[in-house]
């Protein structure tokens, strides 16, 4: 049986390569796993051998110590692998598919998986409805930064790729399938960006450049993509984005300097509760910022996407209100102009395989619109040190070196 | 030129009924009226004898002075009328047509009116998009609460009934349809009720037993409705809904009771900002309560239909937040539960036309679920004080007395 | 082992009640097996005794002798039933639960289960797209007229009722969960059917008197069915369906006497490629008939449902263009009022969920609506004639003696 | 008052430029005007001074005696303007405002305009639902391959350009916002067209190219084009797209080489009712032959789009079944496959302002795409000839030499 190395979170601010078990086909006891789940049976689940495995703006709320997760907690769930074992009830996939995996997991059969909302199953995770690789109060599912990984009701959740060589060589593209491409795209959808729309994101993170470039595959006309980094506004002008500076001054009035008007027809929130105010006020965090800035400048008849991760409890947030999730959002704003608001995990599922064949068919450049960068396994506690300085990079580990550099 | 009484805002809590002109063709200066729009020609509109008016529980927002409106104001956005003049732009309606007038004034010309979204036509309110008969900040077209009332664009606003004497039989319900039945029914259509679901209903005022009905007649298989006030409930009970006494415990508690779980599919909020606390919090106004309490209640997956009025401003709010229409709201949870919102005004013009023949064809009690009452003219001032005290009635005013004894 | 009854299609007009296996976890050969089928494991599968299992319309015509069924294929596919057996992959259902199948066989893991295109699934049929259980061209698994019966995929596509005895007593409600409550339900939601929708419904069989009884449920305003025969007409009108008699004159002629116009909102094609003409014509079989003149009847603007089974082939047909799956549709006319048409196999999981909780809570009588009937297993050879002969009757039959007389 | 020159119908094969009377705020009566139209009044209209105006498809149909249009009928309803008049109760439109016409006209206040189904207007036409300038039966408004044209309830149909230098600057594209833009991205949007999407356009004439450029706007993964013309293909490959010569054999055996698979997600009928067979029995008309083609090609769970022209009667055609516009579909096929059929006039306002946005922001090149080439009002009758002898061109008329020379 092989060794498996993998990524642990130890402690605030810190992560280590450890080495775990070899999976098997069922869910063993460790650092948080969930008692209901400890041993349970896994005979529709594959082994993978990771092919790429990307850190995500939402591992960080763990290892900034913003959650309870606990130490030794593996992370990861965004996972593309080849498959190396399958169990017995394993019908339409193969040793030696390559696969994408939805970082939700899902059964596959309960009323809400019928009802294509994956992000949200209610049997994988007894704590309540919905799941994720490697994360906090979502079950235990071992996550997959690491050189193995099961992957549970695998013929449901894995996306296999048409052809394996051609896969290999878009590997950096066909990574973002198990996050942030749907994810991004998913904010996009339930904007309401379609042919022709004015966007507005918030947040040129992985997840707010990856809406980007779906807001463009979508066909918008114009997506404006606002932040406080620079380095990441860069980024979003580099394929094609307008940006906001969104300390430089109200946004509303920067949007009417690019469009002739202050609003736009979609407004994403690619950033979520760890968000910091505006303008002058961007050093501290105002949780209800983003969604307030949205608001303003998105049209009467508008709709919001909120991709952006909200939480039941932030021990660490910097008021009462938002330490048990509560913001002070200007709803009456919102229903004045007849807002629409869609938040929670992407369902993936809806999403992955049409988005597979616009990368597969060169419609999309992901990878480089999020400016992916392959690192080893072992370079994990760098990757997670400079993507929370804010390198406008998202950084894709490559534990068994299937990545090769171009 | 006929004489026009109607009901006019004079101070907090009192109304009065007064003598004012007869419509013309044009926007005249008045209370309440944006100085943009005096002196607009309509030469597109109707001038109606009014058959039916209802108060409407906004309209108790201004005159509880919880609103900018001036004295003078003349109220009423619930209108329906027989057509007694016509301007020369007005192809496709006659001298003696009734019609129902939806609530939101529309210029049927505009992006937002050509995406059904009449709710916040742009053309007709110079503050902002979206107006409204009689109602203050909404461009000051006069209120319907009078013997007669000019309708602007008229061919796309009215909604003729395709009977006079079949109409004014069924004149009861059919006056539902300027406003609360099609706003009901949209809190109901945007909180995802169909067939089969299970729905919790926040407010048992006539827009919450409208919303009922709503469900009852979009098929739903359990209709749950919520209030403090026990006369209202038990309005609602007469047509085959389950109640929950909100300060009686829990909801969900009270929920589980019926359906064997704590969670609805589908939530409505039928209250809005001046939304009282749950449990023994009851007596002050805790404006997000209704919100927060429908995210704990609604499955996940599920969606909240937000009929209820939100305002961007609130100068009697008993908080500074809600003064200024912000409101501390859980979105983390409903972030969790992947609930998405829908607020705004109804676009009445999207649902009074099938609305409408439901009611011709005796599939929906409209005016009976409701407690429909018709009162006089002269009586709208008792009318506005017994409803805000709480009573179970929806009040119709019957200006030129349409409406018969049964 | 139990002894197992069942009834098998002999020649054209001939079906017997026959003695066959026991079912395994296991796809065996026999009659209408497809080879690729044989000996495919099913550990995914219950094995259910039958409670309730219905003669459809479209068993009818594999038994006239219509399509190439092998002599000895069991028949029946609107099957509910008991647990008594689950394979070691059925991980949230268990022995003794009482469950709904849908007649169309899905695995929940191929990209047309994901998007609830259950009709269609990719993986159960070798032949093409979709299956059923006891069909011909389907894959060949067993049919449910009988005591026992395997259903695979168990977890996905059984619908479990959540109290047992409730169940029992509604039992000939829910038996029609199956298929045709859905598929009638289907053909109205494909045609736009929603509240206030005027509604024609070609067709008072079984599946026509389903399709008014959703429409009904969906809020329709007037439900209209056509019919050659009179006694399936008056079962029509026993539940407030107005009716057409399409042997006695125009059908638009007829609707406009019911509605002061001659065309619907919606038309549904609940008849089938075995369609007869219309007016004089009605003797002989015109299978483009139902169609031209839904289009004919139906207003632009509207749509058309089409849950009526169209064949790729039928040697059985009266013309040469029959033969192949061809008609002459007026197309034109379609095209001229922008219809828009829905075919196919009822995905009956997109809404069996919902359609049992409106039986459940009483919204709905469909047992009655349809005239459900229960009879023996022995009797199923009188049930199939009778019901050829044009019964107004739906059979249901009743194996293990679960339906009590009432 | 100045001259009109305008593009006439004089008979089989033969258009002539013609002198016509300068439009006024009435329709009188002329060729093909309906007698129930003559003397209509047009307070609503404005008088355009013609910037560009198209030769589509359909004209040809009258031109090459296929229908019952009569000699003199103004040709002409692809239409992009400057007002130069505007009648009463124009409110939100001024003169010297550059603007786009829908080719269907739409009054903006019956209940089809009211949902959005602008194509099929009850109010227009005294024949039937649904208008068009310069067209056979459509009511008789005049058509603008013409100096100066009327268009009627301006403030609801023309979609006034932001910024006219930057409009004249791109007339080539914009011209196409007036019908087979919006046509082709129609028949796209109802083939289900997505991110991702397989595409197989039948048809690579103006709307089909149309329809190409749509479906790469949409975020097609792959999108075929088929036709008979050589020049035509090629200039589908010119802009990205994949081709099928459907002269070569069968076109599933050609998607195959190029997908790896004989079948769609998305078919698109962009022929009509003048189709041609396939393969070897290419010279003939088989108006069936391009939908039977596209189901044969077009998966399970697919849909169609049908922007393609059908007609009520063709007294050219070849077949007494043609004759009336009846066509022997292999529907059994269909249905086997769960298609679903949209038909009928694209309902232009839905799209127009998304692709104008799209235009305006190079986000695509429909001029390119078509092949647009401008002529003199003049030069009309030559352009006629050369796109009915099959030109890969869209001939543009520029009557008042807005379009200069690039």
């Amino acid at each position: 049986m092989p060794g498996n190395k993998a990524v642990a979170y130890r402690e605030p601010g810190v992560v280590e390569v450890v080495d775990i078990d070899y999976p098997t086909f069922e869910l063993r006891d460790g650092p948080g796993v969930n008692p209901a789940n400890v041993g349970r049976k896994v005979p529709h689940g594959v082994i993978l051998r990771t092919v790429s495995t990307n850190i995500c703006g939402s591992d960080q709320h763990m290892v900034r110590g913003r959650t309870t997760a606990p130490p030794g907690l593996i992370l990861g769930h965004e996972i593309t692998g080849e498959i190396v074992e399958k169990g017995p009830d394993v019908e339409f996939l193969d040793v030696g598919d390559l696969v994408s995996v939805p970082f939700n997991i899902a059964c596959g059969r309960c009323r809400n998986c019928k009802e294509r909302k994956t992000g949200i199953c209610l049997n994988v995770n007894p704590d309540r409805p919905g799941s994720a690789y490697g994360y906090v109060d979502m079950g235990g599912w071992v996550g997959g930064q690491a050189e193995y990984v099961l992957v549970p009701y695998a013929d449901f959740n894995a996306l296999k790729f048409p052809d394996k060589d051609q896969a290999l060589e878009k590997i950096m593209d066909l990574t973002m399938l198990s996050d942030i491409f749907p994810t991004g795209f998913h904010g996009c959808v339930s904007a309401g960006v379609g042919v022709g729309s004015t966007v507005y994101i918030a947040g040129a993170g992985p997840v707010g450049l990856a809406a980007a470039a779906s807001a463009h595959l979508l066909g918008a006309a114009v997506v404006i993509v606002g932040d406080l980094n620079k380095e990441r506004l860069e980024q979003a002008r580099s394929f094609g984005c307008e940006t906001v500076d969104v300390a430089a001054g109200p946004i509303g009035d920067q949007i009417e300097q690019l469009l002739g008007e202050p609003e736009v027809d979609c407004g994403v929130d690619a950033v979520g509760f760890e968000a910091r105010g505006h303008g002058s006020d961007s050093s501290t965090e105002h949780p209800a910022a983003v969604l307030n800035g949205l608001m303003e400048v998105t049209r009467a008849g508008g709709a919001l996407g909120i991709p952006g991760l909200y939480v039941t409890g932030d021990p660490g947030a910097s008021t009462e209100a938002a330490k048990v999730g509560s913001l002070s959002l200007r709803l009456g704003l919102g229903w004045a102009k007849s807002h629409a608001f869609t938040t929670g995990q992407c369902p993936v599922m809806k999403y992955n395989r049409g988005l597979m064949q616009a990368i597969l068919h060169d419609k999309v450049q992901i990878a480089k619109a999020v400016n992916a960068q392959a690192i080893s396994l072992t370079d994990a506690p760098t990757g997670y040190h400079e993507f929370d300085e804010g390198a406008a990079t998202k950084f894709v580990l490559n534990p068994n070196d299937y990545i090769k550099a171009a």
